[in-house]
């Protein structure tokens, strides 16, 4: 960094120690003087490499105050966080809902808190890799291939190997959420959006964990909340689309519905609807992993509309039983929904409920999409959608139990009328590690970057110095080609489905599934 | 590329051959049976490159259908186009405007053509380089080093080494054209802007173009056109900002001899004027070539506001009489100007030409920027600047020869009412390379990428699937710090002025030009 007028060096003289660094304004409002310990995984392999950074003189302006206080903090207290990082195997049942987070959430508790910045991380995850681009020929896939997918999105150390990606037909009645190609026929699909993926733990996170766990993430939306105007469908029967409830009583929003369970047999990616896609492999990995004596776990996890595909898949594991081990132990099943709308009425509640399975759901009270359906629209919804609402009976019902956050307790973020920065992801990772308990200070537990708040929105106050949306592909995914022309890379491989699809259909009884 | 649904299969079976590549759209009226020959240095280079490709098959959908035929029109000319090519040393002062060009425009000269391309291409790099970003710590910088200037831009096969890069103070009377950071206090510069470079060939080059060849490129503006509205300023004595005329009634658009002349002693990088640093480097480098008995040449280039930077340099370095080799021999000086407004009077227009440079100017008769100043503005700018221009006398003169394109001969463009993109300086390059004289048909002659246009606009019709304004940085210039943070890239050094500039500076008279 250079500084280019004597003036301004005569004015940084005095701030020498306080502003080790141009890169970042000071951050305000960091870690307290004797904070909770910190015990996400992470974490602890952190501290190594921040006690390398300091040593290394130049780049010393890399690194923020925010940075350094987390170091002192991390040297005092490495040892207690190393203990409770220990303490997952022990524990995980209890984070994962056991007794329906009962005395964890007021005050926080650190473990649960670094859980759910874990799990809401999978969610972000099917952000930062699809493609968004409608001049991309492979708009609404996803960037990367499975194999490397979190190594493509810089998560190498995430422990998790992804075993599918997920697809869904956009010929459903949710116009407002699909991502479409302007290249008319020439992509690589004109029906299909990737809607997220599986992941299992490796041996050696299992290790850590104390469980195989599997992962389901769901696709939402980040910016575009119109397709929350397409929700004022209604709710149907979920065993008329082919869920095994015996109670007809049990309804779900016909839009959720309809995106986990259409598919179109035209088409390579959504031949298997969503449904059958996720049931196949939770029932091959499940048995795979409970017969070599392991237990297991599923989380799912998803953020806006991608959170009701995390209920109602999750859901649906457990009707249709695939939540039981093969010697019949019980594999628990948990949902981490990250800013979600109502999925269906109060007795998808008791039935969902009534299976065992948990959900936590992760809120910040300023963002509408958690108030639909059901409610009365805000003012950014056309009127006469509002009118629609209220005439319609009150009959939707949240499930589980609910953090509520609040952006307004951060110190890093401005003051905005933007409701996608409310309901941004990355802001609700940021609130969650700043938050304590009910009327605790915000204080950021793990030193989690604030600029991630920046990826996808424009939410951070701007002496920080994050840039806008900063997340973004070089030249947009052109490359240059051997002759020099600017094109866009061709992709080796689309994943689409195994080859044991079809069996593990027919094994699961859905094979003669043909309830549309 | 996969193609996902049977139907699509079906549908692409009978274009199979036709259409080579799902990249892009089939590009219209590319080449004629018997077209010009390729004459650009770098066409030689691609035709091999070209070969390569098309024996590598999986990259055969990288290739379009342009590429196919240009290949084979290289192959039928090759012998021919090599043949042009080597007449550059003994054609280059007539191609430089010796004969103020004369016969080579109506029909279009290949080699002319081919070389106000690279000339342009010289001129575009100034925006490819420069960070826009008003979140980065570098905003208004170069975005790379001096001594990887060109391969940091993929232009490594250019033929050229930049030796200096030119600053100029932002505290004049400009304010839209400037680039100004948010970050306060905490930046490269406060006061400064770069706005180009001096570059000279290598010894291969000169050996190719017969020639050491010094090109000065002037940064402009791409798509902020605001910036003409403070034109409106007055004209002044060129003498009055210290170059050395004898004649008081020569005058220059105020504007632009400001930000030519003025410094700011309290900057690192404007404590020079951008003439100080220009004419010590220019005076250096023709000393240092012709004391070698080298033929040198001077082209000076420049898009919008960079037109008129070359304009008013290369009149001074003809004023200032160093345009003249060690044996008193003539340096050829030549302006390449593209989008460029007026920048004098009459006067200044008969000094310019009397001193015996030469200028020809690329213009779209669609850009209002060369209409300016000295004409009624366009609808886009306000009333009360119109009213002013009216009540102004007319005194602006166009100087050399123009060469006027029409973007709406291409048929790789669509109708837009954008004058960002009428001004656009890809767009002019690639008007350049299909033009073949007043009433000829719009034919690529090299094949220059077409993708190249959307770089900063959106021009290209839509079903050539080129995403508009492609051109950008991964993350915004963010990435991982040692500790994982999101963090801006600290620069190792930002180029300011070689240690003799002072002492060249009093050689040149300069150092008491107090005349502001």
């Amino acid at each position: 960094m250079a500084i280019a007028c004597p003036k301004l060096q005569l004015r940084f003289l005095g701030l020498a120690r306080s502003l080790p660094s141009l890169a970042r304004q000071p951050l305000p409002c960091l870690l307290p003087a004797r904070s909770s310990p910190i015990t996400v995984l992470r974490a602890v392999r952190r501290t190594a490499k921040a006690r390398t950074l300091s040593a290394v003189k130049d780049d010393q302006s890399l690194s923020s105050i925010i940075t350094e206080l987390e170091q002192e903090q991390e040297e005092d207290e490495t040892a207690a966080g190393e203990d409770v990082t220990r303490r997952l195997p022990e524990r995980w049942s209890e984070i994962h809902g056991r007794d329906d987070w009962a005395g964890l959430l007021d005050p926080m508790d650190p473990l649960l808190r670094s859980e759910l910045i874990r799990y809401g991380e999978f969610a972000q995850a099917c952000y930062d890799s699809f493609d968004y681009d409608p001049f991309s020929r492979y708009c609404g896939s996803c960037k990367y291939n499975r194999r490397r997918f979190f190594s493509s999105l810089g998560l190498e150390g995430i422990g998790y190997e992804v075993t599918r990606y997920l697809y869904a037909t956009s010929n459903i009645n949710l116009p407002n959420f699909f991502t479409k190609s302007r290249a008319g026929a020439k992509i690589w699909s004109q029906r299909a959006n990737w809607m997220g993926y599986v992941a299992v733990s490796d041996d050696e996170t299992t290790a850590r964990l104390g469980r195989r766990d599997i992962v389901v993430a769901w696709r939402g939306t980040v910016t575009r909340l119109e397709w929350i105007a397409d929700l004022m469908d209604f709710l149907r029967p979920v065993n008329s689309v082919g869920i095994p409830c015996p109670d007809p009583s049990v309804k779900v929003e016909s839009g959720f519905a309809e995106l986990y369970t259409d598919k179109d047999p035209t088409c390579r990616f959504c031949k298997y609807s969503a449904r059958e896609q996720l049931l196949t492999e939770v029932r091959k990995l499940v048995e795979l992993h409970s017969r070599a004596g392991e237990e297991v776990s599923i989380s799912v996890t998803g953020h806006s509309l991608g959170s009701a595909l995390a209920m109602l898949s999750a859901y649906d594991i457990a009707e249709m039983g695939l939540n039981v081990g093969e010697g019949g132990e019980r594999v628990a099943t948990t949902v981490f929904s990250f800013s979600g709308p109502r999925v269906g009425n109060g007795h998808f509640k008791e039935r969902f409920e009534g299976l065992g399975i948990k959900a936590i759901r992760v809120v910040n009270v300023h963002d509408t999409v958690p108030k639909v359906p059901g409610i009365l629209f805000n003012e950014r919804v056309p009127a006469f959608l509002r009118r629609l609402a209220e005439a319609l009976p009150w009959s939707y019902s949240h499930i589980g139990v609910e953090l509520p956050l609040d952006h307004r307790r951060s110190p890093f973020l401005k003051e905005t009328v933007d409701p996608s920065c409310f309901h941004n992801l990355e802001a609700h990772l940021h609130l969650l590690d700043g938050y304590h308990g009910k009327g605790h200070r915000f204080v950021l537990a793990s030193g989690r970057d604030p600029a991630l708040v920046n990826k996808a929105c424009d939410f951070l106050k701007e002496h920080h110095m994050v840039p806008p949306f900063w997340r973004q592909d070089e030249n947009k995914g052109m490359s240059r080609a051997h002759d020099g022309r600017w094109v866009q890379t061709d992709r080796q491989e689309v994943d689409d489905h195994p080859e044991d699809t079809q069996h593990h259909v027919q094994r699961l009884g859905l094979a003669d599934d043909h309830h549309h």
